[in-house]
């Protein structure tokens, strides 16, 4: 799974390097304009003071980092640090990018405040770990929830992570505690590929107490990030990171959720995009499902209620479709209604007519006398000595298959 | 509340009396033949052999109990049957009959099977209890579930029937064990009113372990049954009821419910009807939530996790809106998007200029330094002796209302 990237051209690859580090990322006019002029002119043009394709505000939102600091030192300086603890650049200009990414330009156009301007697509991504990004993210599904957990939380994050890894697919977090450490350590565990997306530096273990399922993840997954190494884990990254979640994945599934988790705007986007927004319910006792129920109040959330689900919603069409549960069967449901409808009429002990019972049942006479043998036959009923029909007693149950 | 009933013409109302006993409750042809010609003329068909508005089908389906024992005499004995047990006998003729039953003449023409067979509207109710009938199904929502209810099932079956009796809607079940007796407990317990609608005679205390129950509802709410005092509760019985539940409250609450539970057709059926289909979440890991969960999957069916949320769906329109649930706030959730990022970039000890705040931050300069002397004055930042601003120290955050 680990073939070589074919460069980018140097001069593109640190371009995006420099441009991503002047402000932070998913930036809507930046994205635009490197849409447009391509990295290297957009970074041009910034440091020149402005030519046409940039606009002021843009002009005005860079300007802090570069009086800060000269952008192509500070692109040389992060490569140079990549390199060191072993992480790498990916562009979209590689082969590896992943191209549902671009999907969150649809963000972008609509919805309002901080976070749609921070919703374009990255600049670039900072790896660390075996695997290509495109290969990791194609059969991919999300798995995010609250940090406070509760045991039966973990315990569903960790079910899905395992049996998504078992069938295949990747499992993608954020790699913080609780639900998303579940999430990784069952895929871990179920022998497939997880992939954490972080809200700083792919070098920088956050939380701490997660610092041994990281190295894990870098051996055997990924670990990703728009910021590079070194970054520090700002709170609002957190919500500006949940995007490439939802975007890189084909669904993603909330597990627990207090009213205000973040794991609710990354769901949110998933939908958004069109993605999968999946949801397990859970007690309505318990706070920590108060946002997955609120989510799954909302007309395109599917409830789920494990790995068979998920793979229903994000699988491919025909495949991986749920089996429908069905409780055990009782030996009177393979009987039609009007049979049923006679035993139902049947005594213990006292013997009735058919006459008897053709009226406490309600079934018309000649039918009732054409059935009643039929079903002494089967079992469900018997003949009493004094004449009339009484009901079998349960030992004419089929045969158990277990030792008393 | 409980006004004299005027009588239907007593030879309306002992027709319906014999006619309904004739077969069992909902036959869609003895229903629509009564629709067109009336109960005294259809019993009076039936019993010569027939006319033209009385298909041979329906001649076949009455014929066992017919030649069991007279109509009318059958019809005497049960309203005499009723007086003697405190229970009289309500006609669609009378006042207090609830109209919204006859919606179920839409079940009648879609679906197949047995129960379709069976779904048209009941010919007549017998009724125990201080109540019209109309008036205690006014404002009703009815709650269903598994009779095998775990504890949490109970606990949100006895909070949801006490939340809707307290919020003056009737508590609308089946008088079973489990969630059916939880809700009729929680709706007593709640000052209000709850009916129970049984699939055997009014008089008859099945299951015998409520027996206690019913005598309070019978003081405080009604028992309900299409069969007549006296008659036992086949298991086919519990389905034809189901559809009297469904369809005489405004919405169905179900609450838990293994994949093969009945209390799921009552739940599917007031959806075809178009009442509210509600559902209560449960735990994945619980088989007594199996069947919500697959319920809660289908389209047209609403996740509920309280009395707020039903009565958004029942009340209405305008009145009674769930409240959005919400967490507890942060200080910092009040800041605007850029302050929030400065308040980010701070250290707890390192002094940071307005310069490095602002690279850090990504925020342009001039907007930092208006922003950083304001997070002072609001206390979310703090000034340092060397110059330099710091992130304030938790005991800045506003004054706790409990004392340590």
């Amino acid at each position: 799974m680990t073939r070589p990237t074919p460069p980018a051209p140097a001069e593109v690859r640190r371009a995006r390097v420099a441009l991503s580090m002047l402000v932070e990322p998913g930036h809507r006019a930046l994205w635009s304009s490197v849409a447009t002029h391509g990295p290297v002119r957009v970074l041009e043009g910034l440091l020149a003071g402005g030519f046409e394709g940039i606009n002021s505000e843009l002009q005005r939102a860079t300007e802090a980092r570069r009086a800060w600091e000269d952008p192509h030192q500070a692109a040389e300086r992060a490569l140079a640090h990549a390199h060191r603890v072993g992480a790498r650049v990916v562009v979209p200009e590689d082969d590896e990018w992943p191209r549902q990414l671009n999907d969150l330009r649809r963000l972008c156009t609509e919805g309002r405040g901080e976070f749609t301007r921070h919703a374009a697509p990255p600049l670039c991504l900072w790896v660390r770990g075996p695997l290509r990004l495109d290969e990791a993210f194609a059969r991919s599904v999300a798995v995010v929830g609250a940090r406070a957990a509760t045991s039966y939380g973990e315990y569903a994050a960790r079910e899905i992570g395992y049996g998504l890894a078992e069938r295949g697919w990747t499992v993608v977090s954020g790699g913080a505690y609780g639900i998303d450490a579940c999430a990784h350590r069952g895929a871990l565990a179920g022998g497939g590929v997880t992939v954490a997306v972080l809200a700083c530096g792919v070098d920088r273990a956050y939380p701490s107490g997660n610092a041994n399922l990281f190295d894990r993840i870098s051996e055997d997954g990924l670990l990703i990030s728009e910021w590079p190494p070194g970054s520090d884990p700002f709170r609002h990254r957190f919500l500006i990171r949940n995007r490439v979640i939802a975007a890189a994945t084909s669904g993603t599934v909330m597990v627990e959720a207090g009213a205000r988790s973040g794991a609710r705007q990354t769901l949110r986007r998933a939908r958004r995009l069109g993605r999968a927004a999946l949801v397990v319910p859970g007690p309505i006792t318990s706070a920590m499902s108060v946002g997955c129920h609120e989510e799954l109040r909302e007309p395109e959330t599917r409830l789920v209620t494990g790995v068979d689900h998920i793979l229903e919603e994000v699988g491919r069409l025909g495949a991986d479709l749920a089996p429908i549960p069905r409780g055990p069967e009782h030996p009177r449901d393979r009987l039609d209604p009007p049979a049923r409808r006679l035993v139902e009429a049947l005594r213990k002990r006292t013997p009735l007519t058919s006459e008897e019972v053709a009226a406490r049942a309600g079934v018309p006479l000649d039918d009732t006398r054409r059935i009643l043998p039929v079903l002494v036959l089967q079992g469900h009923a018997t003949t009493h000595p004094d004449g009339g029909y009484v009901l079998a007693p349960p030992a004419a149950d089929p045969p158990r298959t277990h030792h008393p």
